[in-house]
C-alpha cells in the first residue's frame, strides 16, 4: 500500500541514492528506479529497506525488499534477491533517504492549509461547533461531530458516527467508526525520535501515521504519536483514558483498558484485552502478550507472556509482588 | 435535593421500570410512582437505589429508597420498607434505568448550546478575554474574569472572585467563591466509567458533578471528572499544582495541597490537610484519612488512617520505607 | 540586570520597608534607598535580599546586598556590608516585601493585553494561523511560526527560526534561537509556590522567568513553570518529550534528553547530558550531575553525582537495583 498520508517523491535513481549517502559506486552497478523505502517486512520487490540489528535476522532474511541499508556484519543475512548497501550509520543513513523520498514528513510545524469548516464541503454533513479548522487531505464520514476551537490538520480520515471533542488537534491519522475523541487531545504528531547530536540533534522523518480502530475511546489531554517508519495503532473497542501518552509505532490491541497517565514507550506492542492500572509505565520496544493485566503504578521493563498480572517496577509476577509485601499488607500501617 | 444539573424526567412507573429491565411483575405489583435514582445513602422516599456489594450492607440497611436494584444474597439487608427488584447484573440495570430518568447524561459531546460570551448577559458583569463560549445553564458571580478560548459549557454555576484561565473547558461544575482555575483544564466531563464489553463497551451516565469549594486552586493542565451517581468534590482552600487527574467521585478534603502529575482513581475518599507529593497515584475505592502524607511517587494500594506518613509502592509506614532503604540513604551512589 | 519582564516599583525607601514588615525604626536609623530585591547571590549594593536557612550560609558570607531579611540565628553570617532585618518569618516578609517592589507579578489572571497578530507589527513578519494573540512587551524575530489558537501573552522575547505550535500558551519568558514548542504547552505560568494557612493559603510573586535556550524542543502537553526569585532553564539543545511538568526554578543542562511524562520538582538543579526516562521523577531542591542517567519510572529523592546511573525508588545505582532484582530479570515470569 502506498503511504495514504505523504507524497512519494520516488521512484529515486539507485545511482542518485549513492551519491546521496556519499558512496561510491562500483563499476558494474546498474542503475535502477527505487520506488520506496520501507522496513523490512512491509518492503516490495523495488524497494530499498534498512537492517541495522542483529533483532531483526528473521524478518531481514526473507526480506522482499531489492536494496538494503546495513552494515559489514550484518549484510549476510539478507536473501541474495536484495542487495545490501554499507553504511557507516544505519540509523541516520535511512532517516536521510526517508527526507528524500517524504521530504514533507520532517517539518511538523502548524498546519497553514487550514481553512474554516463553515467555508468546505463538510459544512453541512458535519455537526461542529465554533472556530473548527480543517486541512488538506480530510474526509470525514457520516454522523460526527468536532467540538469547538478543534484543528483537524491535514492528511485525516475520520469514519463514521464520530464525536471529536473541543480544543483537539488531530494530524497523519485514520480514525475508523464510532471513535469517541475527547478534549485538549494531541493525535499524530511526530514521536519523540531523533539521534542525538551535540548542540543540536538530529531528527528523523515519521512517515508512519496513527489508527484508531473502531469503537475506541480517548480521554481528555491524551497525546498519540505517530509511527516513524511504521504506524502507531488503537485496536478495536479499547479505551484510554485521560491524559495517556502512547508513544511512536506502539501497538494495542482490541477490547483493551488503560487507566489515566499511563505511559507507554515507543515501539512496545501490547496484545489485546490488557488492562492497565492508573500511571503505569511500559519501556520501549517490549512485547506484551494477550490478556495481561499490569497493576497501576507498575513499571514494565521487560516482555510479559500472554495471560500474566503483573505488578510492581520492575513489574514481576503479582503474587510474587504481593508475597514480597505481605508484612505490609496484613500490618495495619 | 434534585439534580441541579441534569433534566430528571421522572417520575417512572413501577411497572414502566420492570418492563424496561424486562422482569415480569406478579400479580399483587400495584404500580407507583418512582420519583428518581439515587444511591443508597441518599434515596429518599419514592426513589429507586441500587445494591450490588456486600461491602455497603451498612449503609443498605437504612435506606430510605422505597425501591432498589439487588441479587438474591443481598435483598434481605434491605429494610422492609424497601422493596427489592432482582436483577442478573446490578450495575448494568441501574446504568440502563439512570439513562431513562437521565437521558441528556449520557452523551458527553461538544456543548452545541453555547453563544460567544459578548452576546450574552454576561457580557458586563463577567471582565473576560477573546472567543469565549458560555453554554446554557450558567451562572457567574461578581468579580470573576475569564481567559481567551475558554468554553463554560452548560450547567456551570460559578461564584465571585473566580479566575478561570485560557482555554480551559468546563461543565457540569459548581464552582465556588475565590477559586482559580489555571490553563488548559477539562472540568466536569464524565468519568472512565463503563461496562466492558466485546467489540463495544457499555458506557454508563454520570450524573453527578464537580464542586471545587472556596478558596481552591487548580493547575494548569488538569482533568477532574465529574461523579457517577455522587459528586466529585474539592474541599476548601485545596490546592492543586499541573497536571493533576481526578477521577470520577473523588472526594478531596479542605486545606490539602497536592503536588504536580499526581493521579486519584475514582471514588477514593481523602481527608483534610492531605499533602500529596508529585506523581503519587492513589487507587480506586480508597480511605485516607486527615493529615496525611504522602511522599512523591508513592503508590497508594489501601486504606490509610488519620495523621500517617507514607511513602513508596506500595506505600507503607514512612519509617518502614525509610528503614528499609537505610543503606541506600547513608551510602553515597 | 533589571528584570526584563516586570517593572520594578522601586527604589524604596528604607523606612518605608520598615513601616511594611511593622518593624520598629531604632534612632540611629538612617533613611536610605533600596533598588530592587534579589536572591542572595545576585543582589549588588543597594539592594535588599533574605537568608532563612542555614543551607546558605556560604552565598550569604559573599552577598552584596545591603540589606538581608533574616533571623536572630542567622544574621552573624551576614557580611558588615549588609545590614540585617531581623522578621519572624523570612519567607512571608520576602514575599510581602516582593510584592512592593513587582506588585503585578503576583496575579497570574489571563493578559488582557492582548490583540489579535494581524493588527500587529509581527503580522508581516511572522507567519501565522488563526486566531493568534499577543500581548505587550514581546519580541520575535526572523523567520518564525505560530500556530493557530496560540496566546503570546506579555513579557516574552523569542529569538530566530523559532517554531510554536497550536493551543499554546507562553507568558514572562525568553526563548532564544531555533525552539519548536509543540501544542498544547503552557510556558511561564507562576510555580505551586505559596504558604499554606488555613481557609486561605497566601500566593507568593514569581518574579522569575522561564529561559529556554537555543535548539531545544518542548514536547506537546507541556507545563513549565516560570521561577520565584530565580528563573527556570531548560539549556541549549535539550529536548522534552510530551506531558513534561518542569516545575518553578528548575535548571537542566545542555545536551539533555527527558522522555514522556517525567516531571521534575521545584528548585532542583540538573547537569549536561543527562538522560531520563519516561515518567522518572526528581524531587525538589536537588542537584543531579552531569551525564547522569536516570531510568524510566525512578523516583529520585536525593543528590546524584556526575557520571552515575540510577533505577528504582528510591533512586540507587543501576547496578546495585538489577542485583536487588536478579531473580526477576532472570526467572520467566
Amino acid at each position: 500500500m502506498p503511504n495514504p498520508f505523504f507524497n512519494n517523491c520516488g521512484p529515486l535513481k539507485y545511482l542518485d541514492i549513492l551519491k546521496i549517502l556519499n558512496i561510491k559506486a562500483d563499476d558494474q552497478t546498474k542503475d535502477q528506479e527505487i520506488i520506496d523505502i520501507k522496513d523490512l517486512f512491509t518492503a516490495e520487490n523495488n524497494d530499498i529497506s534498512f537492517f541495522h540489528s542483529k533483532k531483526y535476522f528473521d524478518i531481514a532474511k526473507n526480506t522482499k525488499a531489492s536494496f538494503c541499508l546495513t552494515t559489514k556484519t550484518l549484510k549476510d543475512y539478507l536473501p541474495s534477491s536484495c542487495k545490501p548497501i554499507i553504511v557507516e550509520n544505519v540509523l541516520i543513513s535511512t532517516s536521510h533517504l526517508t527526507s528524500m523520498f517524504y521530504p514533507d514528513s520532517v517539518n511538523d510545524n502548524f498546519d497553514d492549509t487550514v481553512t474554516d469548516i463553515a467555508n468546505t464541503k463538510f459544512k453541512d454533513k458535519v455537526k461542529f461547533g465554533k472556530n473548527i479548522l480543517v486541512g488538506n487531505n480530510v474526509t470525514i464520514g457520516s454522523n460526527c461531530s468536532i467540538g469547538h476551537n478543534s484543528i483537524i490538520e491535514k492528511n485525516v480520515a475520520i469514519g463514521d458516527n464520530c464525536s471529536i471533542g473541543s480544543n483537539t488537534i488531530i494530524r497523519n491519522s485514520l480514525i475508523k467508526n464510532n471513535v469517541k475523541i475527547l478534549d485538549n487531545c494531541v493525535i499524530g504528531k511526530h514521536g519523540f525520535g531523533f539521534f542525538p547530536k551535540k548542540n543540536a540533534n538530529l531528527r528523523y522523518p515519521h512517515i508512519g501515521y496513527v489508527v484508531i480502530e473502531d469503537n475506541c475511546e480517548i480521554g481528555c489531554g491524551s497525546t498519540i504519536d505517530r509511527g516513524s517508519m511504521s504506524n502507531t495503532v488503537i485496536g478495536k473497542n479499547t479505551y484510554l483514558d485521560n491524559q495517556i501518552h502512547i508513544a511512536h509505532n506502539v501497538k494495542i490491541g482490541e477490547n483493551s483498558i488503560i487507566a489515566g497517565q499511563v505511559g507507554i514507550a515507543g515501539s512496545s506492542i501490547l496484545g489485546k484485552n490488557i488492562r492497565i492500572g492508573g500511571q503505569a509505565g511500559i519501556s520501549g520496544h517490549l512485547r506484551i502478550g494477550d490478556n495481561v493485566e499490569i497493576a497501576g503504578g507498575s513499571g514494565v521493563i521487560k516482555n510479559i507472556p500472554d495471560n500474566s498480572k503483573v505488578m510492581g517496577y520492575p513489574a514481576k509476577n503479582i503474587r510474587e509482588f504481593l508475597k514480597n509485601n505481605k508484612w505490609y499488607i496484613k500490618q495495619p500501617l
